[in-house]
């Protein structure tokens, strides 16, 4: 079985949380945008499945996936690795313990875009720059208030979770685990002062984000060249005004 | 089968799509907030179970569901209609039609978290008029932008479903409808003009939305004391001057 996936080619984004799972479980999979635009890869290729007239179910925005050979295209980051989590065994079987990992991830997206809108407060569309102002105050609550929010529901999870072995659900690292790890080092990217003043709260996230990122195959994922470095087109970006 | 909902009582808010498909089908369904405060009912309940230190797995927010009787939570709107679907017949059988509609109940969700944050782009703590400037200029880039994204992204996925018959998966209707009807009577109500002057540009989404109002038991819910009026505190909210 061969994954594609299709995301941009010079971020981290919502697609790592997809990259992070089939690097996880070894997956052999083609990171689409990133080879050369040629033979129906490359940048353009994404272009061509989100816009094309032939393609019958179309996304609204990457992340998608496809398995090598099939017709349909996935796409939502958290219902990709819905797919994805049983075909990697990255999620228990019962169909209950697949909704919970569900729901936490789409938890887990929602605060991905408060994540985002701390940096674009007033539209995607503008640069950072048009929207300065209004960011400082949405950053502010964020940092006080949606983020220790997050944060305490998680570990919360954590704590509550009869199996806990350094993850959330179950025994076994599921898709959600990875994700965690994700947000924490993102989160310490893009809010360096407000995580180092939060995280002592919270034990077994970082105890959970240590864990994953020794698991051989992330940190070999971590220092190769596949992993994009954070940067400032992202999700996670780092304004030292917006650090409160 | 019955079903307890919990979700606040005062507004249609996104609990207001799990309502949609439980009227729908016809399943019998406790509306918990919205029954007296006494025996496990009403919002001290909803309270409880979010912030209960017995809570096993514990939603970050309303709506959740629960199968009377039983002991599982399960949160997330989107979430909770990729449960109920198939148990209310109101999505395809095979695994790729309903992660297909799981992913447009997905990008509506998207969708829903736009309009929420035209009027509150800094905090949902704040009061809206503590918010006013910038919602005006995220509200402006919202009418102007993101909605005729999203009608023409919905109008697309309408016209390329070869089982066209007034709905978006498939030939039957699925709960995907009956949230895009929720999504056009709400931004009807919300935005009058902007809706006025881009609906011509989408007839089968204006058909999806008059096909599925007139359904027996949709019908009959809409016009009962069970359907909420809209009104200035939940997702969908009438400012003039938001609506360029």
């Amino acid at each position: 079985m061969r994954y594609e996936l299709y995301y941009w080619p010079s971020i981290q984004g919502r697609g790592e949380f997809v990259r992070l799972a089939l690097e996880d479980a070894g997956a052999e999979y083609v990171d689409v945008a990133r080879r050369p635009a040629r033979a129906r890869q490359g940048v353009p290729e994404v272009i061509r499945l989100l816009n094309g007239e032939s393609v019958a179910c179309p996304p609204f925005a990457p992340p998608f996936l496809r398995i090598h050979g099939a017709k349909d295209l996935i796409a939502q980051t958290a219902n990709i690795l819905l797919f994805l989590g049983p075909r990697l065994g990255l999620v228990p079987k019962r169909e209950a313990s697949r909704l919970w990992a569900h729901q936490l991830q789409l938890t887990i997206a929602d605060w991905v875009d408060d994540v985002h809108d701390a940096h674009h407060p007033i539209a995607g569309a503008l640069y950072y720059e048009e929207q300065k102002r209004e960011a400082k105050r949405r950053a502010a609550h964020f940092t006080d208030q949606r983020l220790p929010k997050y944060l305490g529901y998680f570990e919360k999870i954590a704590v509550r979770n009869p199996g806990w072995n350094g993850g959330l659900v179950g025994r076994a690292t599921s898709y959600v685990d990875l994700s965690l790890f994700q947000m924490i080092a993102g989160l310490r990217y893009a809010f360096p002062r407000a995580m180092a003043r939060l995280e002592p709260k919270y034990p077994r996230l970082v105890a959970l984000h240590d864990k994953v990122s020794v698991r051989p195959r992330i940190a070999a994922y971590l220092s190769s060249p596949r992993r994009i470095a954070f940067n400032r087109h992202g999700v996670f970006r780092h304004y030292p005004e917006l650090d409160s």
